[in-house]
């Protein structure tokens, strides 16, 4: 996390003058941050960079991606009480917010493991603004895909670009502008569509706001029809952790999940003095 | 919002080169803003600094606080396609994150109404970082109290001041260095130490952890000592919609919960482009 | 001091490229910030940032707050000749504003304990663009009061409220819009508004361009009319350190002074090299 | 002024939800900005740009420089009375202090002006840290010279560099080392290293903290010498107005002052709406 | 261009006060922008930038990437002559770089398509810190592609993978972290290792620092080895306009060159005032 | 470098997520940073700045202006190899650029010195913007002079003002508005206006656009009418390394080149690891 950053973040939560923090003396302390729910672990990186801005010493014995228990202590702090006390709110919303994301993205990794070894769960650009980078870390920590970064990284073929043009017409457009480091993803709405998707070069075959019956008739479909091995299949369109098995089970390479975010909600991280050095 | 927040949003989402959004030539379209669920309103002044900054036009029938059912619709829009579809994704993720806050808060406010007029939900500063002003005006529009922004803004006597000095000296120390404009929160444990905490001068005094039957007896204990009438008396500490209803009976002041914000979920906000001109 | 603010205002004393700086070999050398005048100390945390971003070791004797004599050495300072040249000029204009802002301040809380211990003195929002928390630490530092910091803080209900709403109109309103953190002053110009502000609710209320003797009148009025022990009673507009006496005995809460700031002159603080190393 | 600067002043003076404003319905109104002092105007601009940022319309008679007489109306605005309520403070605030800065200019021109149609006044860099270039274009406004903006827009040779190398030795080092664009002033304490300055290429010549009677004898001395026409002499250290007409009488070219902007204070503008349109 | 980015251009090249464009009084003026040289156009949206923030009127009979003749003039401008003036040097500077980048890129296009109607030429990271999305798009107004913007774009195996690790290990640890919108390029430096890279799931293989004739054996090895079709093959390693026909003949998907920005020079673009209105 | 500008360049660069990076373990690596043609070195110092941010060990045998030969090493590196490759581009897009402006004015400054020993080289305003401070400094590297760093720093009389008022009147009206540290520079086409400059008090007379024997010319017309010493000649307009001989002969002060930096190409510079530690 850049200096900039922590700045900005510090000054929303400090203000100029924070006389509570005043009241007792400055002691030199231990502390503990730990879980009080079972979670999938993220944002220890964010967390650290606060550490380092304020010279508290830290130690962990864990990393981004490891399942925590209830309980279980994350970081043991040493340092002056009153710059660990002055930090603690924004660490742990940091640690709540993105050890949440992580974790819902887990739950659903784990869904989808029953059924397949190889099918990947993706988050979208539904992400808080402001917080994308920090929220799609989280998803890889949950073990989640985190899909394209902003609209500039790979080129997206959407449904009212088919409708104006037609899927072929658009692809070649679209190659023509691309350039070779991105991908093509084209978003169809059914079979026939695909196809030729597959047979003019996307990289990706996204099937929007199918069922999972129709998704595995669609998948049967285009691998019959022997399409290049490296395109990708992948679904979206109002997925979820209730309907989550369904698509599961169809066998595709990619479930795209804006609700990996946007249903996701804090775990319950907290700080513990433990201990003030006479 | 100011322009340097709204272009740091923008360039999060949209890097150097969408190239999916000149496939199409631009037209002049009209589209629509909707819900998908019922939800209370909040964001709209965010939403129309995005539509301001691109020189979008739009009209509403709704503002922040409005109960909207599914299907209502938001904003009519009008402009450039290219430009709507640009500042799209940015405004539906801040619309759907704070409606789903507002909708939230407005729930928990209804939970509270059946047993009093007068005790108000509030939200703590347990926010997503670099929101903080957004999630508070989210919990006002949907009937909430902001709480304090920052650690500026008032001062709270913690646990560990007390721990460490006794109620009655740290409130002491407080008020020498406080500003007359702050008021003074005192967190407190007992009934015993509440007393004390109003007859020393404490403004709001906040009881921490306690079961709803211990929020009466310390109410009424703090009642019939007549203590001055402004002095608020606020519950904190671990309370979500399922508890919340046994402390809306107790008839204090004010019910923090953190939850208001980090249980939330966003509302599903959709845009649609309904016109497009020949 | 963040570092983008060190960093800001670095740049803007100096430029990029400082040839005087380098006419001469960087040496090793001891340093000293003195005062040139009598005067309350502020400012020293602003110019140990400036100290701890150039790796300048220093040490000194007081804090801020302290009252010092003309010559007394405010740090001693260590390190290269030409970052403590370079850094000179930026730490000085900052002791310089600042010890003159807490040194009028404190000549003012001089003035008003010869009446009253209890009676407080502060700021107002008239502060120069940029430098409002530095400012508001010097009153504070000058054993002032900083009053509210923007215009989020607390509620004001102005002159031009009262006039269109009523006094009693106005702080209902503004009570249903209040955060419960926030307190409410109201500016009055008679004891009959300033009655019943008290009884509405106010928790400040500002007698506003009143001389004394109507202060004192109205105070009189207030306290033989009962109102709630915890109302603040301010009085402020036009008062300076000529007028002052006459307001300090009133017997008021606070004494609010635009001047404290903006009549306040520099105090002539001076930086010395006094060893060079071998 | 930018944008960006714009919004920094405003952030500060406004936070994030100013409850006061939105008490009273906004209104189409007429407001004054007048001064209740003789001085002369600066700022104007620095107005201008928080009225075009707020889309308020305005007309004045006066641009910066000009004397204005206690009750002139400096700006007449309509708009929404929301928005300049918002405005109102940060805009007085700029006013107050730059006129100060440029009525205190004007005072020290005038006692110059009695004894020389030639000789300026110019300030120095102990400016109001962040402010400098709006303190400068004030002392400009006042008729005084803003001499250097930082360490790079020219070189100075000062005392301690004469002290350890000599002044020839010094000057011939910074012309090596000095971009032809560039002056070169030289501090010396001496009528002897002045006239070694001149003859060595200086094209200042900076006489540190002299009295007026040495003053005297040095320029007389130069000008003996016959020393180039193009050569500036410039007295400085410790000037103010009290002792000022002393220096005036010397007919040196520049009386440098740090006190122009350091000694002076506001000037009482303020804001007066006018007309409510109903 | 954001906001924010033109006024940190305009500080850069403006300062705080410049007196020269205040010799003559400001003028309502019409003035072209032209080109003394042959070139590729780029930048013109940059330029539009600068001219709408200050209302400059504009009209253009040219865009981006099409080919102009020494003389052709590319804007013409209405409006203030100060304004104009002022933002001139800035708008073309961008114009004269940003057109030598696309006239250099058209270049090597040009020889590229004497030999093939496919291969594509590209830039590579080696770009002027702080420009690169103006400079990738310059290449792209000259005909040529961006390659990937930054290190998170796609994934990079480099030869010191390679080294410590083989090629095979390096790909499947690589497809383990990548998101599944990435692309994978891999560096090889011989045919084996090429065909390694291919089987395993390398999306596009660099052939690094190798010879034109080196390449086309590589090329034809791997093709007869019927690797999948969509995998492109790019060359890269001291490529410039003296080498590239041999390359241009090898029939590779992409040639990279640095030398594409770093050895490009400015286009000589002038601006001249054209007609004064009374 | 100020921290700001680090990140600011390092996120250009780096993107949220370098996958690449994390495919090897870190390894304590020693590299070298060489340099693979004949330089002028430039950009120490900004190199330093980035090996400070990320705690990179360094030493080197050179400093800016130095010439280096083919195969030279600039920088022995020793620390993380993750971190030493995350920076190895940025760094060496730094050196590549700035050595290469800093050779090519060295080179100029070569051409002249066979005929003038006082004759300097100047670059213009014609910088790549947001960097014009570290090329102005390259130019200084190279022997060259920086010339004024933007409109702010001297007064500049030019053409256009030339034919609205004559050169006199300019520089009469130039010379009230004009600070006393700065220079007056005119720009004249003909000896005429040369002479009336030099007599009316430019400090720089800019020959705009002649052919050297015209230079030759005015320059000996401006010498026989004995103008003031102290005033510098300049040359300026379409000169670069082709016809630089021609205005070398002509001992003239200062030749000015744009050509300095927007005709140099970048110096290939390389960076390779040379140890691992096990």
């Amino acid at each position: 996390m850049y200096t900039h950053e922590i700045e900005s973040f510090l000054e929303e939560d400090l203000g100029y003058n924070d006389i509570s923090c005043k009241l007792v003396p400055d002691h030199n302390v231990e502390a503990i941050i730990f879980t009080k729910e079972d979670c999938t672990l993220a944002g220890t990186d964010v967390a650290l960079s606060f550490f380092d801005y304020f010279g508290i010493e830290y130690s962990t014995d864990y990393s981004n991606g490891d399942r925590l228990s209830k309980g279980d202590v994350i970081f043991t702090l040493k340092g002056s009480s009153l710059l660990i006390l002055r930090t603690e709110r924004l660490v742990l919303n940091f640690l709540g917010h993105l050890c949440g994301i992580a974790t819902n993205t887990n739950k659903c990794v784990d869904i989808v493991r029953k059924y397949s070894d190889r099918t990947k769960i993706a988050c979208t650009r539904k992400t808080t603004p402001g917080l994308r980078k920090y929220e799609k870390m989280a998803v890889i920590a949950g073990g989640g895909d985190p899909h394209r970064f902003n609209l500039t990284d790979s080129i997206m073929i959407k449904d009212n670009h088919v409708k104006m043009m037609g899927v072929e017409a658009a692809i070649k457009s679209a190659k023509e502008k691309a350039g070779f480091t991105q991908k093509m993803e084209v978003e169809v709405e059914s079979s026939a569509d695909a196809l030729v998707a597959a047979r003019t070069g996307a990289d990706i075959i996204m099937l929007d706001n199918m069922e999972p019956e129709e998704v595995v008739k669609t998948v049967d479909f285009l691998r019959r029809s022997s399409i290049p091995e490296h395109i990708i299949i992948e679904v979206s369109g109002g997925i979820n952790m209730d309907n989550l098995e369904g698509y599961a089970k169809t066998g595709v390479d990619i479930i795209s999940m804006g609700s990996l975010i946007h249903r996701s909600q804090w775990i319950d991280v907290s700080l513990e003095i433990v201990k003030v050095q006479e």
